[in-house]
């Protein structure tokens, strides 16, 4: 079955807590990070693939709205999905779920950059193809 | 001399790198911390002294946007204020410079809660006058 | 099949880079903990049921070996066992592979301590059981 | 007046805690990080330069020893200094204090690497000039 969106699994680990007995409001950033390779791989271009090519994709801004928080030793699903691409950035969606319930949410947008220069240029059309398409099945 | 703004200096350690040789995007949220721990500090209210009052200040939802790379072994000013108080929230705004430029900026929106409950709470007189009032002077 | 030893997959964000292009060298201790969780469970007493009884295992030392180094996207396999039990401290060995590459391996030595006074004390007999016992089929 | 080892200060933030109310033992080995940096500035050789100059110093080894915990807010001192070197590696030792009272104390053992290879080579004679010296006064 394919969902509109890529998934992974992360079991919080005590690292990740503070002393408010939660998950440190900064770690949900790599939390969306988790996604969003997970994404480029079920697209097929994993973001190795996207460096080896000579392409990065530094963050332009970041934001996220917390809604209940995470705990130790919590089974996440971190959600992803493409929601604009432009000729030279593109936005991603994130999600935090335990079982059903959304945690957090929010969004990272980034610029398509030459690893050479660091200076934005325009999604190739191959690389554009494939953030167009639809995502593909989470892999299990 | 008053400045508006709480600050602190901060060195980036390797830790805070990743291979793209910048400060991954995440460490950010941490840099914000470090200035509204500062911000409250030069207010005469440690967040230590909030939660000894059986108060915290969760995050409801964190926005950064990055201009330019810190990198390693940078020294960081990062600045901290308060923009917007109301009854059960406070939005702060932070900076990050590396000498006088803009790095990154942003701000989070916290819920003032009754540790307790962990349920938003009005703020106190008395923890809204401090909050309310001009920063003091940073400290060195 | 029964491995002598707990288990986790751990997939490499960016985020645990460095600008050398590896893992930070830190980051295996969240690791080995990752590891120590799954041992736990996988002994049917995770580390939040020791933690509802009253008890905790902080660490007195930890210890790393790095000998190679870990990349982003790696898929790591972490592994975790119970070395030595004593009356109030126990030592568990952790060692992380890439495919069946070795690329670390070390041990942390843990007290157990009442979680009141934050003070070693005696491991009762029914953690003592199931610390001791054989670890029981890792997970999938 | 000079000490026989480098020190920085650290102010703890929510970031480095965990849901036990104290600093999580991880972040013991960034906390070393930062002192061996002020040490090899100190010594007149930044960690930068030594990259510059084609070498890096990977860690082979590395162990904490944790006896007192530290908590948010804490304002630490980081000291460093060197304790062996021989022709491919170099040890150094690292304490946290605060105030007078050792909280951790442990070390790391460093290779000197090609950056290119990223293979060990032996120290040539004008970094091991430097590291074999006295440490310099610590910067205030």
């Amino acid at each position: 079955m394919t969902e509109p969106y890529a998934k992974v699994s992360y079991r919080v680990p005590y690292a990740d807590t503070d002393q408010m007995g939660v998950v440190y409001y900064g770690n949900y950033l790599t939390y969306f990070e988790r996604a969003r390779n997970q994404l480029l791989r079920d697209l097929g271009l994993p973001y190795q693939e996207i460096e080896r090519r000579g392409f990065g994709l530094p963050v332009l801004s970041a934001h996220v709205d917390y809604k209940s928080p995470a705990r130790y030793d919590d089974l996440l699903e971190i959600r992803g999905w493409v929601t604009h691409r432009r000729a030279v950035r593109v936005q991603i969606d994130c999600a935090v779920f335990r079982d059903e319930q959304l945690l957090a949410e929010g969004h990272t947008v980034h610029a398509l950059v030459d690893l050479e220069t660091l200076r934005p240029t325009r999604f190739p059309a191959e690389l554009a193809a494939v953030i167009d398409q639809e995502p593909a099945p989470a892999s299990p």
